[in-house]
């Protein structure tokens, strides 16, 4: 069978909240290159840990909802878990 | 006397890691918004936060050498103590 391609229902909703990150990093980088004091900057870095975190939180129920389901329906499960924890084991510090 | 204003020696190296995580971000952007894998966005987006941790201990790294020094000569030791303290709150999670 091939790849488990199939829709995800927050697609929109993660490349919006990465489109924001994307413009918020480039603030910080601005605020930088301006020679803004250090413990503002390492504020919004943390404001943009912060977005990460959410992101990643909304793509790994989404991939739980759908990914997994649509693996179970094609008995695709073994490699569905094997990448979900070869991912967690990224994500998770 | 003014906000504490000097020169941060890894303002330039803070500057192009910053653009470099910006880039990165917009590439996981174009990776969702092209449907791939969950498991590879999370992935890629804790690369991104390993990045934004190493910038962080830069930048502090750079404060404590640079903003503590300063204050000390300038007597305003008080000041950059809360400062850094409130960025540290935010900063570590």
């Amino acid at each position: 069978m091939k790849d488990h391609h199939h829709p995800h229902k927050q697609r929109k909703q993660v490349v919006n909240r990465l489109a924001r990150i994307e413009g918020h990093i480039r603030a910080v980088k601005e605020m930088a290159d301006g020679g803004r004091d250090c413990s503002e900057l390492l504020i919004q870095i943390a404001a943009v840990q912060k977005a990460l975190d959410g992101v990643a939180k909304v793509i790994l129920k989404d991939h739980l909802e759908e990914c997994v389901v649509s693996a179970v329906d094609h008995k695709d499960l073994d490699k569905v878990l094997k990448d979900l924890q070869s991912a967690l084991d990224h994500y998770i510090r």
